[in-house]
């Protein structure tokens, strides 16, 4: 897509610092990264969200991600790390195409610490559950 | 596996609140959520980290975020939201067996709020890259 910086870095348009590439995955390194060998798995494709992207193309990437977490462990000597993607602004997404962090952690390293984990109050779980079920495409 | 709770759920043994399920992949509210309509994906058959995950399941798994995420949103009426995978117990993962957070945003909700970001020192990235690409099994 025009004017999105990670398809300019899929056609070469941008210099990326590459760990990993096959015919629909590219993989590089976050030049801004929460943590030593924080990397980035996208879908050569352009997709804005999760949600919308074709699911040969997300099963292809989620595949990815298993093998390129594998070497970044094994890399940087990780004790663990978060798999993450953001969609939308308020939830943090920056760049408009589809996106997955690998981000290595450490005991004691602080990188992420929120866990705002609360109880429903009785009967909601099942109004919610119902509502997700009926809203499948 | 013995002992897992989530592979208990998988057999029906702890009642989950489910929202959706096919041969491979368990889709089922968090009792503990961080925000409203909070869902875990996880593959029926045991891994405990993603890069041992098998390949097709990850696949599956991934697939089937996508498709459950557009229900949650929908259903949610949320702004966004983020997919997470906690690999170690450094990283925050509490069951040992391999499950995505979808946790629905909405703008000012503070759920997560921490992205301590910061810059390489020069030359630091290209080692890095060496390291991950050597590190492919």
């Amino acid at each position: 897509m025009e004017d999105c910086v990670f398809c300019k870095m899929v056609a070469g348009e941008i210099p990326v610092t590459k760990v990993y590439e096959d015919h629909a995955v590219l993989a590089f390194l976050d030049i801004g990264p929460v943590s030593d060998g924080h990397t980035l798995v996208i879908p050569k494709q352009h997709y804005a969200r999760i949600h919308e992207c074709d699911a040969e193309v997300l099963g292809q990437v989620g595949a990815c991600v298993g093998k390129v977490a594998g070497a970044v462990v094994k890399a940087m000597g990780a004790e663990g790390y978060n798999v993450l993607c953001n969609n939308g602004r308020v939830a943090g997404q920056v760049v408009e195409h589809v996106h997955f962090h690998i981000i290595p952690r450490m005991a004691g390293d602080g990188v992420f610490t929120q866990w705002p984990a609360y109880k429903y109050p009785e009967g909601r779980m099942a109004v919610i559950a119902e509502n997700i079920c009926g809203s499948f495409g």
